[in-house]
């Protein structure tokens, strides 16, 4: 099921059932689970010294969408599925079912949970630690240098369930809470609390999330918005959040 | 005329005079015109279960620069020219003459008219509806969930004539009115008038286009900017144009 | 040393000990330096008449990173360093150990001085004049347009040591003072003096740079970077610096 004009690597530790595009290269130091598809274009395990030897290990049932680029010393869990265009550089750890949206960028050195997903041309800087169930929309950076240039890395801190709206940019070493939503085209220099919105230049709190209401005329809150949107999350998880709302307004069509 | 490594399905309908680079891929469900050029790196046609079997449907004597994706199910006019690394979605119907900067998303779903452009990295999301001889500059993003994240797909309006300055973002349902013109860096979270400037974070109104000098010295209005801009559009249209405006300032050098 | 599946023009003039990688295109019109390295699904020296037939130059010991895209007709100094994705279009003048970050985009007729630095998805407009040791960080933009659509081409200048934050937007014709900094996410409008920091849409000072303490805990200014942040420059430049600021602060670990 391979291109014919792949580079694969005798080193490299692939399973089974594992489909790789044309013209794509597979290094060395490189585990490939089970299931993964691999589409044309792309460099898998491009080698770092950075990486210090570690393997790029990608989970099984991947998808790695055309011109990718994945460094050596990642691990990044079951069922990730990038858009076109994705760069992920090294150590870089990441859950389950990450999802990450064309263009974007992993600048290594994150840690990511489970279920985590980005829209296209999202910039997690180095240093990053992002939570599970996770939302990033398009062209949000997370920064990490305080005094641009120095030698200083402090990373953003992103709790479980916050969504970062579209060119939003959050200040090193800023904490987004847990439910969180930063409205779009924020820069946040302060923590956001749990649960809360913020929306500005610098961006400023703006009462709780749950005063958002869903424009599909239910009246309900529009957050936490795992009252309403399931797609594709896993059905234990659907299955909690809809016994922790019970009245979960209707999906739009 | 094609490239030796590029992979053409014989499915694929192919017009004459079209020219495919190297290590190019042509998959099965693609109608491309008379003299198209697609040049290297490129995959056109990327099957996708969202596209229905409609195909990809690419008029004649596009261009289509390197490491560009199109997906299936698109009808993209005569004379498309795309810039490097350009993704555009199924279901897309784009006009005349759609020119794409490098870097330019086109998420989906898209209608387009004809003659219009985005400079690099300009990000449209699904469900926009895009008017004639629109402008969209770096880094403009044009959204469409209001609440994210949620099953609401609200896209965005932009009339006939509007011009989107750089690194602008436009929220979900938004309408940008005819002639209008978004200033750099703003966020447009109300609609816009015909012919009215907005700017800020959230933009606000601050007057009419025709306020806006022409910076070559002429005292002249710099818009409607169809008075002094033609590069490269119909001669019909430039006619109409310099018709309704006989006065025009000179071009810079 | 090259990709069994490049193709590399005959009449393209390649120094020693040169690596070029696998599915890569080197076209005519191309003068590659001893000790250079390109990687894969790179296109160096793609034709333009925008170059007049001038050549692209790249200087000895300089890394393309895979997926670049370098037109014929500029010429960049030794030792440059680019990330993935990276577009330079025609008529750049680059010096000495340029670094540009994965997914930047030149657009062409630029100059630039010896060391300058951009990090990933920055947007140099055509026409921009950036000096020496100059600092762009993600998702800046340099404009030059003053009233988009036209035919005015007002480019930027950016001045020795000066740093540009992430998703700052520079309007065309501005001045960026040498020494200054511009926050994240600011828009400028007017010019900056040296040694300045600007902040906000639209930007406005907020000070002397020296006002910005290192996070370090030592208590001195961040400012003049050249201070602290001295990697991978010139033995000869971070000497200097030193001897001007004898009491530099500690580096983080």
């Amino acid at each position: 099921m391979n291109g014919h004009h792949a580079f694969i690597s005798p080193k490299a530790r692939i399973g089974r059932n594992v489909t790789i595009g044309e013209f794509t290269i597979i290094h060395d130091n490189v585990i490939i689970g089970d299931g993964v598809t691999i589409e044309s274009h792309c460099i898998i395990g491009r080698p770092t010294p950075l990486a210090e030897g570690t393997p790029l290990t990608i989970g099984e049932k991947s998808l790695i969408r055309s011109h990718s680029v994945l460094y050596e010393g990642s691990t990044l869990g079951a069922g990730l599925r990038t858009g076109h265009h994705v760069l992920i550089r090294e150590k870089t750890v990441a859950g389950l079912e990450l999802q990450l949206g064309s263009f974007s960028n992993l600048e290594g050195q994150l840690t990511i949970g489970n279920h985590t997903r980005t829209h296209s041309n999202v910039h997690l800087g180095m240093g990053s630690r992002i939570g599970n169930f996770c939302w990033f929309f398009p062209y949000v950076v997370l920064t990490n240098d305080p005094h641009p240039p120095s030698d200083l890395c402090i990373g953003v801190t992103v709790e479980d369930y916050a969504a970062i709206a579209t060119m939003s940019c959050v200040l090193p070493g800023i904490r987004v809470g847990t439910r969180s939503l930063v409205g779009a085209s924020s820069v946040v220099n302060r923590d956001v609390p749990p649960e809360t919105i913020v929306v500005g230049n610098p961006a400023k709190v703006i009462g709780p999330t749950s005063n958002i209401k869903h424009r599909d005329g239910s009246g309900e809150s529009a957050y936490p918005w795992t009252k309403h949107f399931h797609k594709n999350y896993p059905k234990d998880a659907v299955a909690e959040w809809m016994a922790a709302h019970p009245k979960v307004v209707t999906k739009a069509g």
